[in-house]
């Protein structure tokens, strides 16, 4: 099969690989239609870390069992299913808690972005749609995967309540499907800063009543004049990076809540700083196996659309063009045909 | 009259002082038969902080109206009123949300190791009690003050529930009132952290069901181990520094909630790292406004005696061997008779 293999900062391709094989008898290997590329894939695209040997990329899917091994019990060939970034068993305490992501046996889950997928701990980690779905409702499933999930993760655990005031940092993807997912959590007022057009108009399709086009320092001081001098109760920090973390604490009321979904890259907190501003703050690889029921569900029922994120859709073959219209910001999100 | 003047790092000193007088119509001016010293004032008195001019010390105080400003309509003279370190008007936004010492008129309670003492906003920080206090219960009204409202907010702040298994770092007169705290909020399994003996009889004694000696890395794995490798579900920091930081951090179960109620000293939090542990973060100066009623009714009746954390009375012109048996750790906490 053809796959993406990235072997340094910039440089990304698509390669002839092995087909994936059934290695523990826990795992399944599901076949991708389409597969697509993410915000944290352009971290090591971008050189933020160091690429010793070549990477497989991808770890967003969903799609239809192929094969599954003499353990699964669940899963069952020709289910169309979708899973997370981390396999996990679903029954450790961490898992039991809602926390797949720091389960005591995940597994990262890396080379997706191919026709087929080898996913260990089948039973806990994926989950079956009731019948297989239309073509057109696969690219919102597929959303749901990382994207979605993690935009959810972020209004959940920034505890966006109805009727609350909630600031949304970042425009990329996560970003506004945190809009999106803050606007089914019954917030009132959602503020998306962006100074980006396109993103701007998703943010409001998606549910955002206002727009801030000011960052930092700026940034803060608008937010604090629309809301009275109060800040706002929930903030989702949706960067990972120093500036957009400040941004999104100085945002926040005493007592509200900070969200940080992106891997922090050279973010620090001074203690005392944070201490005075008396915000929570919580964040962390976003738990999607936690909300997959919930969140197949309002796609199911057309009750969201987060596919609309995927704004270029290219053949695996282009996987290059992909990556550097997101990096140079021309796409919000690729979609990868296989 | 006389009150405690720090000068240096290490000097502090009773000195002959103007009486406090009104300054603006919202003061009250109350009378202290007995003061305290706080685990807070050894920053300064260890040299943690810079001392440009003398200070006037002491924040923590219980005691009669005896004069209130032009103003001030609910605290009246004679009444036994207790406040808090930060005077607020307990009016703005953020008060009306239970953030006190973020009040957007804030104004900080300084020089209570004295006899008479200035309170701004009077109507907005006093509570007063319905009678006035037998001499036996002014000790455990005064912890209230600070001591007790931290530790209480330290137990609130990370979320303590009925069954819960919590963690308490660091064995002061906070740290053991956290202890206190999480009892009454109906802690299950409450570890408290120390090595030493006094202050872990004065645990047991306020419901800690274990002791752990270790600290650091040891003291992370003795918690891991006695919560099957899972860990706590709340962890209350109640040190400040960087050690007992990640200590508090990584005895945490993913999901768990951590608090911290001194102010930071050399804390820094690398962001990838605190991502990965998935643990809340709440902290701050605690509120102690919004838990002065029901503090003050749990100390009425009886069910608490936080006043046991104080193991050492001296008259107010010891009050330099009162700061020196605390930096020694001979006494867990001074009371000062005025």
């Amino acid at each position: 099969m053809r796959g993406a293999v990235l072997y340094a900062p910039g440089d990304v391709r698509p390669e002839t690989l092995d087909d994936p094989k059934i290695v523990e008898p826990t795992d399944a290997i599901i076949s991708l239609s389409v597969t697509c590329i993410c915000g944290s894939d352009l971290w090591p695209y971008r050189g933020a870390n160091a690429i010793k040997q070549p990477v497989r990329m991808g770890h967003e899917y969903c799609g239809i069992v192929e094969e599954v091994g003499s353990a699964v019990k669940t899963v069952k060939k020709g289910q169309f299913v979708i899973g997370s970034f981390f396999a996990s068993d679903n029954s450790c305490p961490h898992c039991h808690r809602g926390y797949q992501t720091s389960c005591q046996n995940k597994q990262a889950v890396n080379g997706a972005q191919a026709p087929l997928l080898r996913v260990p701990l089948a039973d806990g980690t994926l989950v079956a749609t009731h019948e297989v779905p239309s073509p057109d409702m696969i690219p919102h499933l597929l959303a749901v995967s990382d994207v979605l999930g993690t935009g959810w993760f972020a209004a959940d655990a920034a505890c966006v309540k109805p009727g609350a005031t909630v600031v949304v940092v970042g425009d990329g993807a996560v970003g506004l499907l945190g809009v999106l997912s803050a606007k089914q959590m019954g917030a009132e007022r959602i503020i998306a800063m962006s100074r980006h057009p396109t993103r701007q108009r998703l943010a409001r399709e998606f549910g955002a009543t206002d727009i801030v086009t000011e960052r930092g320092d700026e940034g803060v001081a608008r937010i604090k004049e629309m809301t009275n001098d109060v800040g706002a109760d929930s903030v989702l920090e949706c960067v990972g990076t120093q500036e957009s973390m400040w941004q999104a604490i100085r945002a926040t009321r005493p007592g509200g809540y900070v969200s940080y979904v992106g891997v922090p890259h050279g973010v620090e907190l001074d203690g005392a700083q944070l201490f005075f501003t008396h915000v929570r703050l919580h964040g962390g690889p976003a738990p999607v196996r936690r909300y997959l029921p919930q969140l197949i569900d309002l796609v199911w029922t057309g009750q969201i659309e987060p596919g609309k994120v995927f704004d270029l859709t290219l053949p695996l073959e282009q996987v290059a063009e992909g990556y550097r219209a997101m990096d140079e910001r021309r796409a919000i999100k690729t979609l990868l045909t296989t």
